[in-house]
């Protein structure tokens, strides 16, 4: 296949939110218009016509050679320089867009500048014109308040998405240049970082990913998954428990294509590191199963940045941290070594005496001609390779048709059709389940037809039921397996999975706990949900129906915490049907997290309750009322549905009519019509009773002020479940009683 | 001053609630009857009056010295015989406990019995009749779920909170032997764990609260604060980055008295560790500047174990970790050292079975009398312990008599009369500042008359504003002073500072970062409202206010997530006096703790705001209408109460009657009567509009359905925070026309 062909295997739109967020349209590569397509050769490339004209011609056999074995080999030939040149230009244009801002953080961008230099420059495999090509090298900034330092980067490598005017917009409204990297704003920007510890955790999920693809779709003559996961990471990231985590398990899992430069700069906001990070790091990363190197000279040690990245390279078997000794706001005379220079503008007057000492006489912005020229080539080199490996997947395509079937699924996003039908049905007459049980049965009916269907639990797999029965452990050797193991480590265990869920829009990773765990790794959920990263959270064991293990694994305020937080489903399904359509609703929203609140506890099919409505997130489960007007109606939820149920049956034998309605998830029923609204909480029956074994904060708006909720506002208690409901009023007589004071 | 003497510096009923949780009537230490008496000397030893004439009898000179030696010099004298059937009782009930309530965790107290008899029964200084003894060791068990093995323990000791009955009750209804241990419902067990992780880092709070006090207050001539943190961690916690965070910072704090002894096992709940943890924790530890000791033999190498107690104490500079390695489920021939031994009661065979193979002819929870007299020594021996302490610390009184009183306002949780003079107030006239700043002066301004406050940020002292000027920073080598620098470590700071409360009820612990991250620490907050521990946690940054770094920076549900959490007080203060009236209730409330959430913006002195209505959590600030009918109610919370307070000039120069209300803390309202909430909140007033740059989640229950909630219901965006402000709505203008609206 020809390097022009337009086949492409990208990440196509699915990733991109089509909305404008803030006013402003985000330019889309124009591939994404054929998003709606199923059919995989439909994809096209960004790389526009002339681009590809010009890899045609430049791209000779040696060149691709070199290109293609990743550039580490070219580097010697760069004169120093041109080298010296280009990362002053990253270095200036972070102080320049920081103080134009005047907000931000110049301090790392100065100090990592070669680093990042080097692999954008002369280590990475990518192509500028489409962000989403698949087999693009992944890099994540994990210390992400140094975004400048990645926005100056795809400006230089020729990204669409940071032109000149958009470092100027730098932290402004609407622009693509936000504080911190977005992956749903800045194409280019893999995922989203700020809060510390998480880019780190996220690139080992992409890592997994690779390592995991590569297992399960390599041939021996087909290498067609084969890219590196780079990260930057600092002290902060360092300290954080989440970092530690993800790190023990690519350790556990030997990700030796994660190569982690940890930029050492001694620096914290406080001050010097001294004052609360005194320990060993590559110590404590040997002990983690890592290879470490320690590139002492990160400022101008060029060769030993490159000679350590090779390294890395060579270790397979191993994630590599290069622990690269920088000196944060590098060049600044006043202001580097400091805090000073960690999160503010330096000053006009300290930007000329850094102009000065570094000798860079050009106004704002400016980009010398020599390193514009210098890294243009990456707009064809990035072309060729996206095209090199497009005749290469046409070629495995041919001979592994199936294989490149489910690699395509995984990698465009689009599900197989027909994929929902695996999703069985129950009624009443079914025998009753915990819908922990039925949740494992929806995985297991999903496993063989949804190819990125991959996860696994916190240690807790046979608690959460989370096992895939025809799958075998995702381990260091046996990478294909697609259950993940992920030890006692909630927080690493979401950031990984939106690693997992950000490197092909296709995956669709689950994770488990208990649902009162969700507090562990509360900072992971709110980056899915920030980052439209679809992952399905199996949080099972939902309420005081736990029992025993007392309040300290009793969620109380967990429901109404997941429902206050935005862009995230919050399912508390209540029997067979409302799990298998929390799945379906789950698995359809790869841009929106979910989060299934499930039943230790054996719970009824109640009569009603379907898939369909499910999908409405509030609808009539039964109803002897006519013309819209019941005496009074009662909600529930998850387990306390059947409660409802019950006490519907009891109210009507004594001649009211009464309407039982499910909430599954109030972000499916307020995005309903109102007429829709309407025809389920009419507005003119003020007589409500909401039961859900939670707190009942929240409620007020659905029940009213003439309505009751029924719930739970303090602490849960160690003892059996049916004794506690019972203490705590959760119960049929208690809504057969509110039912009477509302009506 | 005679061992008789009743004089005890315990830790009085401050740290337990008086009113019983689930209708039992938990049982009070009799001395806790004095605990409204401020002096000192007012508070009793719970020890009898037979109990002391017993210790005065008993103990001579020589044995004072054993004792006080912490025993393990008497170990080595101990039979052997003897040493195993008292560790195969604890064992057996343990066994029968679990059997006997169809739930719970027999393997870890089965392979922990050894380490758990040497450290309570030989090893730990304690008084069992007084429970709160201030210089006690503190013991525990992060890996919450083996709770049988403390309660065993607590039982073998003497200690009245779990009796032979209570052992009978565990995890039932209204028990003081719950499912996992919790220090509000079992006197004896410090700290409330179950939570991986939580528990070792309680630990490191509870040994830094040890180190502190003991640097403060102990001279040349009085070591008056010298006693030990043991904790017992497993696999589980050790996975947990939270157990990471806390044992850097306990090494770089070099916490020479905190002896965490590691439960080897090598299973977890999904089986092997080797699944998920291959990690080498030795080496973690050995960076993370510990000492390491490995006990081979955790089964039945009861002189390794007593040699490595002893190595670690001799070890004064560094925290020290033992790694026991033991069999879970020791002694049950066919669970063993299984997964399936971990959770679950091993059934009538299993236990027939080990009864058989441990020799154990005996029927449920019996305790052979060899045993019962063995341990019968530890009520003696704790009364003259705290005896003798008590002495030491009258003479310390006489010779240090400020010293002493500051220690014995930490150690009793009385604060010094007239405290809250220290807090200033403000007028409308006094320059604006940002709650954040003014948080800063109320901790300046408590910090010279609360002598157990203490704190500091996470790596954001000078953005959280929570340095206390006059103090230096708490380090390994000066432990005396109070600005603690946690690092990037927002969990671990957390349950540090649970720790610090637990250790002495005087305590007032403070914490901080940025009110977002408080997603990573939510586990440690829970457990602060769970267990009553009176943290302040001090967060800045509340909101969209903070401008540029964007959504991953702007809390947005944290408000309402909090709001639902039960026992905390979440704050909300809109200037000077607010702030003041916050740490006002803050500081008294030892029991729950508190959220502040404060501005990085400046913001003005209202007119209307109190201390005194701070304390009523919602109140009118400025009203022009009569007889309790305004047209409108506008309700507003921190930086959107001036918006409010803007909105009603515009509304009232047109004419409206228009009542400001704040609603600082929607918790302390609650609590309020039902004629001073109709007072601030008259129902017969349904035009309402609250205004808060939050999420409008659960303020339905407050504007009512004909009211408008103006808010945030997605994410935030990165731009200048007044450019967010508009564009988001949050405005005088928005609030003006929703008013108009509704009224």
């Amino acid at each position: 296949m020809a390097a022009s062909a337009s086949l492409t295997l990208s990440q196509p739109a699915l990733s991109r939110s089509s909305v404008p967020r803030h006013g402003t349209v985000t330019q889309q590569p124009t591939s994404l218009s054929t998003l709606a397509i199923p059919s995989f050769s439909g994809l096209k490339s960004t790389t526009t016509s002339s681009a590809r004209a010009t890899t045609n011609r430049q791209v000779s056999s040696t060149r691709r050679f070199v290109i293609s074995n990743a550039a580490v080999e070219t580097l010697e030939k760069t004169d120093t320089a041109l080298v010296e040149k280009s990362i002053n230009t990253i270095r200036f244009l972070a102080i320049d867009a920081v103080e134009k801002a005047n907000s931000g953080h110049p301090g790392l961008p100065m100090g990592c500048a070669p680093m990042g230099h080097i692999l954008y420059d002369e280590v990475m495999r990518y192509n500028p014109k489409n962000p989403y090509w698949f087999n693009r090298d992944r890099f994540v900034l994990s210390a992400g308040h140094g975004c400048m330092l990645q926005y100056a980067l795809l400006h230089l490598a020729g990204y669409d998405s940071v032109k000149e005017e958009d470092l100027k917009q730098f932290r402004q409204w609407g622009s693509r240049t936000p504080g911190h990297p977005e992956n749903f704003e800045t194409p280019g920007v893999e995922v989203t970082t700020g809060p510390l510890g998480q880019g780190i955790a996220n690139a080992v999920g992409l890592a997994l990913a690779e390592k995991h693809l590569a297992a399960r779709y390599n041939k021996p003559d087909a290498e067609i998954v084969d890219h590196y996961t780079y990260c930057i990471l600092g002290d902060g990231c360092q300290m954080e428990g989440i970092a530690n985590e993800a790190c023990s398990l690519a350790g556990h899992w030997g990700l030796g294509k994660l190569i982690a430069l940890y930029d050492d700069n001694h620096i914290s906001i406080d001050g010097d590191t001294e004052i609360a990070f005194t320990e060993n790091v590559d110590q404590r990363f040997e002990a983690l199963g890592w290879h470490i190197i320690w590139v002492k000279n990160g400022n101008t040690g060029y060769d030993e940045i490159r000679a350590a990245i090779k390294e890395a390279k060579s270790v397979t078997d191993k994630p590599t941290l290069i622990k690269v000794t920088t000196t944060i706001g590098f060049g600044s005379p006043n202001k580097a070594n400091s805090y000073s220079v960690h999160g503010a503008a330096l000053g006009a007057k300290e930007v000329d005496a850094t102009r000065q000492n570094l000798g860079w006489p050009y106004e704002p912005f400016y980009v010398p001609d020599e390193v514009k020229k210098h890294w243009s080539r990456h707009n064809p080199d990035g072309a060729a390779l996206e095209a090199q490996w497009n005749a290469k997947f046409a070629e495995y395509e041919k001979k592994y048709p199936e294989e490149a079937a489910e690699l395509k699924s995984i990698a465009t996003g689009v599900l197989p059709a027909g994929w929902e039908k695996a999703l069985p049905t129950y009624t009443p007459e079914t025998p009753g389940d915990a819908t922990r049980n039925l949740s494992q049965t929806m995985l297991n009916a999903l496993a063989p037809v949804l190819p990125g269907l991959i996860g696994g639990s916190a240690d807790l797999a046979s608690s959460n039921m989370t096992l895939m029965k025809m799958f075998g452990d995702f381990q260091k050797n046996t990478p294909e397996e697609r259950n993940v193991r992920f030890g006692v480590r909630e927080h690493g265990m979401g950031a990984i999975s939106n690693g997992i869920a950000l490197h092909s829009p296709g995956f669709i990773p689950y994770c488990a706990t208990f649902f009162v765990f969700t507090d562990y790794m509360r900072g992971a959920i709110r980056i899915s949900a920030l980052s439209e990263a679809g992952v399905i959270y199996v949080m099972t064991h939902d309420s005081i129906g736990l029992g025993e293990d007392g309040p300290t694994h009793q969620p109380v305020e967990h429901l109404a915490s997941f429902r206050a937080m935005p862009n995230i489903l919050m399912f508390r399904p209540a029997d067979g049907n409302e799990t298998a359509g929390a799945y379906k609703v789950a698995v359809e929203s790869r841009k929106r997290p979910s989060i299934l609140a499930l039943s230790r506890q054996k719970l009824p099919n109640l009569p009603g309750t379907s898939i369909e409505g499910t999908a409405k997130g509030g609808y009539i489960i039964t109803d002897n009322s006519t013309g819209n007007k019941p005496d009074v109606i009662l909600i529930g939820t998850g387990s306390e549905l059947e409660i409802a149920t019950k006490a519907a049956d009891e109210l009507r034998k004594e001649g009211k009519s009464v309407r039982v309605v499910s909430f599954v998830s109030w972000e499916l029923f307020d995005e309903q019509s109102d007429e829709y609204k309407e025809s389920v909480l009419p507005s003119g029956v003020t007589a409500r009773v909401s039961i859900e074994a939670a707190s009942t904060f929240g409620w007020g708006k659905l029940v009213g002020s003439e309505g009751k909720a029924i719930g739970i506002d303090k602490f849960g208690a160690s003892a059996p479940a049916g004794k506690i409901y019972k203490e705590y009023g959760i119960t049929v007589e208690a809504v057969i009683a509110a039912a009477k004071e509302v009506c």
